[in-house]
């Protein structure tokens, strides 16, 4: 399918069939914050479970983590987000509105029209809450602004508790927030999301090769959750782009409805922020240019087995948004097709280890006691597979559930009607959701073939 | 075993072999607030995925949903949480410290003795934060202090999407927050936490009846996770104890190292919630005594399909701490056993599904190119089997390296060895965890085996 997807398309599927909803509605929503639904956490999950999966189960080199939100604010004070995670913002002396200083167009409020603003002031994106009960200036601690920093605090932890040398990698999948001026596009721009974010710690010299590969490794593993290489741009970032960490960045685009824009980047960090979070950057020989750490009470460094020396190895950080990950997979995933008949069936065409819901088993008569016992019995043992979501589907005629199971993206529906009792060997119909090729399959057979199939 | 073992213990353990630490503990550490690290986040994920397909998947009524944790302040307003979330504190005008009123011991502040102290005041134990570039007096939003309410703003929402009818249930797994004035035990009360809450909607009049079902199902669940009956308690809370939404709670209590507290609620929590959300309550019969919401603009009731009136069902409530989960299995998982020569082990004896490591993989000599390249694709195939993290374990002697994972909890070591290669037939020694004892196996049975196992 060829035609162009809007947003639209994809919000109002989403709300319809249940995949995300935005947030409080209830109450008039809050802008940029959205719930995923009894569909959306699905496919949520299944594409956290394939990045953990390919990250941390399958390789050798690379360890998992789980922080926490609320962090230190010396954290992020020599990460260097309390002076730099900040966005310039005008306020309009006519109609009070405050705006994003580079936002603006013909030096006009975007507003009221009017042209006299303030000179423009940093805000800082980092969300503050207070710890404890005494409510002072030292007493708050921020909301983590991705989960990077968490990985470099807890570095020496991981060596401790686990004995790795280097090349190695520690892994975390969880929320940030950011306090976006203007969030926008969906799910795109939001101001609470979640991150998929490896820290790869490497000796110095050895970080170009291992950022390519990288670079590599994620743009491949994106392909195989189905986004399509036309679909799919690098973008190394130019040098006067490049964060102050950062010594060289490649993004993946995606070609969302709303355009190209970044999916993941990966980035050379250097040795910037062990660098800058350790005690005593002194005692070590550093690429980076990091302030003096005068509260750290821990050396970030690693032994090296050959010269026994202690050193701080660069970092490669590929880091994917999950929620745009999400998105990416939806647009992909949508298709609007002409049927022979002339009507038109919308389907999301998820590769299979990500559909929220795996097999819809239908009963054709809902008031049939044998063909319901026996949809019921298929679908309790196809759950022991241990593959996710089976669906008991009597909520209409098998057209219906044909129709509503290719709009939520669900591989394989199973019917069971009245000549599954006609042989000695019952037998159910399977059909496929891309094909719509139905095929008639013993009972018996039923789990190598799902089993297959997934 | 049947040495009483310590919160220090366990506290160690949980440092050395990494599976909780400290949060920001190189600047100095967050009261109350913890990071998983790669053992922990395994064991934390295999306990939410038994949770989500016990109640999920293996289930026909149950959706789920993953909602966002910054919260609208008017969904907090009408819960009843601005008002009465609270813990009275009291102020020492000597040393300036506050304390809980309800702690103080002989009117006397427990930090530098004087006894004179403020009246108490009621201190709310949620997070707040701003939201949005302007910074007043209503532009600040909650950190969820439970997964519930945002079902509970979402049940239209689901019940459009989904077509459901009663009885059903949504599930959330996700963070929560409460502003703890004293976070103690460990991970037992924090600041930072997560839940594992089922809302189980059903007709008025039923409630009593699914409520002993709940109870009953979670017990059962607890047991499954290998905590063991002499553990566990239930405790139906008295009329006084009950939380104002709650007609009867009955709490699921463990023996955790510091005695016999909640790890999970079941709570009758009648009609208040969707009651209290809802627009035009006038429009249903409420059970419950609930303020007229002017706010919400939407009506929460649901279709009888008999009566085809709409009405606002009642709800039950298991409502689980994962933390508390965690802390409960490691607990009673941990085991200090004198073996046979003199010597002492520690052993996680977890059960095969929640072990961080499933198998370990043990190279007998580590410069034997053929011992490690077979190994190593022991290791690569039981991989591929999705039953979790496999290791390649080759940081030590065979001795050590059972230590090492009887200390974790890995159920199976699998050591190739010299014998590996001695026959026609490959073979492998399989190492069980608890019992100790060896079996020599044939790699090519080794699928079969360990599929069998877990």
């Amino acid at each position: 399918m060829d035609s162009k997807i809007s947003m639209d398309d994809i919000v109002a599927l989403c709300k319809r069939r249940g995949f995300i909803f935005q947030s409080s509605e209830i109450y008039g929503g809050l802008q940029g914050i959205y719930d995923y639904g009894p569909l959306g956490v699905e496919l949520k999950n299944h594409l956290k479970s394939a990045w953990w999966k390919s990250i941390v189960y399958e390789r050798d080199d690379i360890e998992g983590l789980d922080c926490s939100i609320i962090t230190h604010r010396l954290t992020l004070k020599y990460s260097g987000h309390e002076d730099t995670f900040t966005d310039p913002m005008v306020d309009c002396r006519q109609c009070k509105h405050r705006m994003r200083a580079d936002h603006i167009v013909d030096h006009k409020c975007d507003h009221c029209g009017s042209k006299d603003l303030t000179q423009p002031r940093n805000f800082n994106l980092m969300f503050r809450t207070n710890l404890g009960p005494v409510d002072n200036e030292t007493s708050f601690a921020y909301l983590r602004p991705e989960t990077a920093q968490s990985i470099f605090t807890n570095f020496k932890h991981v060596v401790d508790a686990t004995s790795r040398k280097l090349p190695f990698g520690i892994a975390q999948i969880g929320k940030a927030f950011r306090n976006e001026v203007t969030p926008k596009n969906f799910i795109f721009r939001v101001r609470e999301f979640e991150q998929m974010e490896l820290e790869f710690f490497v000796k110095p010299g050895e970080d170009e090769t291992w950022h390519k590969v990288w670079v590599e490794n994620r743009l491949n593993w994106w392909k195989k959750q189905g986004l399509q290489a036309e679909n799919l741009q690098l973008q190394p970032q130019k040098k006067e782009e490049l964060a102050h960490y950062s010594k060289a960045t490649t993004d993946i685009l995606y070609r969302f409805p709303h355009g190209f824009e970044e999916l993941e980047g990966i980035a050379n960090r250097t040795d910037f922020d062990l660098g800058s979070h350790t005690k005593a950057k002194e005692e070590f020989t550093l690429f980076a240019n990091v302030a003096t750490n005068s509260d750290s009470n821990t050396k970030l460094g690693i032994q090296d087995p050959q010269t026994k020396e202690y050193i701080i190895p660069f970092v490669i950080e590929p880091s994917a948004g999950l929620d745009r990950g999400v998105l990416a997979i939806l647009t992909q995933a949508f298709t609007e097709e002409l049927l022979p008949e002339g009507q038109k069936r919308i389907v999301l065409k998820l590769k299979p280890h990500l559909a929220p819901i795996k097999v819809a088993v239908v009963p054709l008569a809902r008031n049939n006691e044998k063909i319901v016992t026996k949809a019921k019995e298929i679908k309790h043992f196809l759950q022991k597979l241990g593959i996710g979501r089976i669906k008991y589907e009597d909520t209409g005629n098998v057209g219906k559930a044909y129709r509503r199971n290719d709009e939520i993206g669900t591989p394989l529906c199973i019917t069971v009607d009245f000549d599954t009792f006609e042989n000695t060997e019952e037998t159910v119909t399977i059909r496929d959701r891309d094909s719509m090729q139905q095929q008639r399959i013993a009972v018996k057979e039923l789990i190598y073939f799902i089993k297959n199939f997934f």
